[in-house]
Parts: C-alpha cells; sequence; structure tokens
C-alpha cells in the first residue's frame, strides 16, 4: 500500500450513475490520495443506465492494478453477471486490492465472481433476492446500509454507497476528512452501517 | 409545455461531479418524462473537477432548445462566469424553459447572467460571499437548502441538488413519483427547503 491508491471506478454500458459517481465526489476531494480511473472491459465511451456517457480511461486489458474497486449496480448489472471477461478481471484485481468495494447491485458482481464466499455482504433491498441468488456462499446482511468485512466493502443502494465511502476515507484519512468532504459536498453522513430504513420500506424486515 | 421535458444537463471543464449527476440519476428513473441532454460549448469530452470525463451530446451551436437547465457548480465556475458564450446561451435558453435550475455555485453563473435579477436564490454556504458577489440584485437566502422562486430553482451545495430536483419531479410528476425515485436511490430526501443545517455549519448564521 502507498500513500496513494489507485482507484480503479469499474463502468459497463448500463451502469447506475450515482452509483459510481457519488464516491468519485467524495474521493474527488482528496486527488493526491485518490487517484481515479474509469475503468471498463472495452474503450467505451461507455453509457450510463440514465444515458449519459463517460469516457473510459484504461481497459482491462492495459493491465493496471488498483488499491481500490469500486463496482456500481445497474440495469447492466443484469448481462455482467454472466461475463467472465469482468468476472476474471475482478478476480484478478482483488487479491491485491486494499479495499474491494461495491455499490448497490454491484455486490452481484463480486458474488459470482467468488469474491464474497464465507464474506459478509449487503446489497440495494428493492433488488435484494437477486443479488442474493448470486452468491450462495455469502452472508447476506438484510439491515444494512453498508457492511464492512475487513477489505470488503458492500453497500446498499446508490446514496448508501457515499456513506460507505465515507467510512473508506475516515479509514484511510481519519474521521476529520471524511467530515470536511460531507460538509463540503452538504451530505448529511450517516454514519451508522446499521442505521437502514429501507430495508424497511422495501418489506425485508 | 409537453410531456416530455428536453433536460440540458449543462457541463463545463471543471464542472462538480454530483452536482449534475446527482440530479441525472433521479430523473432518469422517468425517461419518458425527462430527455436527459448533456450540453457544452464545445464537442467535449469534458472533465469534470475530480477527473472523469463526460461525453457531449450536443453543443451551444446545434441550437437545440431545452426545457429544463441544470446548471452545476465546480471550480470552473470561477473561469466561466467571464465567459461570454455561455452566458449568452443560458440567457437565449431561460425564457423558454419550464426550470431554471442551478446547483452549488452554478447559481453564479446564471447570476451573471442576469437571470437571477429580482429573484431570490441560494448557493453553497462554503463559497457564498463570491457567488454572491456575482449577482449584486438577486436577493440571496443565506439559510436554505434550495430557493424555489417560479422557475427558477436554486440550490446550495451538492447534494442540495438531489433535493432540490426531487421537489422538482414533485412539481412535474407528483409527490409519489419523487418519493419512488428517492427510495429506488435509497436516498433520505430532505423535503424542507428551509432546513438548511449547513449554512451554520459555514458559520453564515
Amino acid at each position: 500500500m502507498t500513500d496513494t491508491y489507485r482507484v480503479g471506478c469499474v463502468i459497463f454500458d448500463g451502469y447506475e450513475t450515482l452509483d459510481i459517481m457519488g464516491p468519485i465526489e467524495l474521493l474527488g476531494m482528496y486527488p493526491e490520495t485518490f487517484d481515479l480511473v474509469m475503468v471498463a472491459e472495452t474503450k467505451g465511451p461507455i453509457a450510463s443506465a440514465q444515458g449519459p456517457k463517460c469516457v473510459v480511461d484504461e481497459t482491462f486489458a492495459d493491465g493496471g492494478e488498483f488499491d481500490i474497486l469500486i463496482v456500481p449496480g445497474g440495469d447492466g448489472t443484469r448481462r455482467e453477471v454472466d461475463n467472465e471477461a469482468m468476472l476474471d478481471w475482478l478476480r484478478s484485481q482483488a487479491p491485491g486490492a486494499a479495499f474491494v468495494t461495491s455499490v448497490c447491485t454491484g455486490a452481484a458482481l463480486l458474488a459470482r465472481a467468488g469474491l464474497l464466499d464465507g464474506k459478509q455482504a449487503t446489497t440495494n433491498k428493492l433488488a435484494f433476492a437477486w443479488v442474493v441468488s448470486m452468491g450462495p456462499q455469502t452472508e447476506w446482511i438484510t439491515e444494512a446500509r453498508w457492511v464492512d468485512d475487513g477489505r470488503f466493502l458492500t453497500s446498499s443502494g446508490v446514496s448508501a454507497g457515499m456513506d460507505m465511502t465515507l467510512s473508506m476515507i475516515a479509514k484511510t484519512l481519519g474521521t476529520r476528512a471524511a467530515e470536511d468532504a460531507a460538509l463540503w459536498a452538504e451530505y448529511t453522513w450517516h454514519r451508522d452501517a446499521t442505521n437502514d430504513p429501507f430495508a424497511k420500506a422495501a418489506g425485508l424486515v
């Protein structure tokens, strides 16, 4: 691990915009610590589920290594869970990463790659059953804004990814740095990972 | 006004990622109502203040007309307040728009274009004095998550743009549609436009 983390922001057609852009907003406040790289299987540009398209900085084939992975959800995950190129790349990157993270249904990709076997994890409460079916060896936590299992951080839906990201900033740069990032973004940080009103709203608990 | 709103998501070098991606995430849940178009002065791609780059769908010169404008903040606003091409374009679009909105320091661009003269507005609390100096004819509201002055909706920093966007969804599609969007995004909607802890945190009140 170095003082600078190369952050692989993984995108694919149909990624959920805010799943990746929320973390980017917050990590982007510390550019000397977090080097943000948009990484995808193909050169792109890559269209989000909401339509707007992003430029790809590096492809899997470029062979770059990442200290942090952020895997978003979105409609595209329904296809990517069967994309061996994606799953193989995640498997190749995870062992060397300081943090492997997912937002929303991005957990389905980590699960299908086998990376969440034997671990605790969570995902979006409105797509819970489908994601759970992708990881039979995972201990899925129903009521959780995010789950911290060592190097593996998995968050519930969309905005919960920002709470998880702030917790990662706190782990790496300290609580004050996370508080400052939330303040600048005028984001009310939900610090309690178990504070999850959405599990109830979805009728899961 | 039609049943479909062409939404001009205005970007420029150094736009704040979440200022534009937060609204896109929420409006993108109703693609039949909100047609999202990334619009810029130049063909791009355009780099956000956080680094990742977006593809431009239309340039100002393409002559498209928009029913909703979303103007983000970010470091790039410091340059764009003196960019007559940007200001002229905003002036040309605003009269025909159902909603003219800004997030964070995006209000500085609307103010410099003269569009907020005689109106109430707000902006990011950590850049308040600078934005206020751009609009001497505007009644700036210090303590506000967002300000609703008829067609003009201006929000405070970054995340507040999501609260403002949900209020715009409520105005156009009803409260239930806004609630559903917040639920899917697992976003805790701050419905009270005057609920602004950040004005105090910034020492403004």
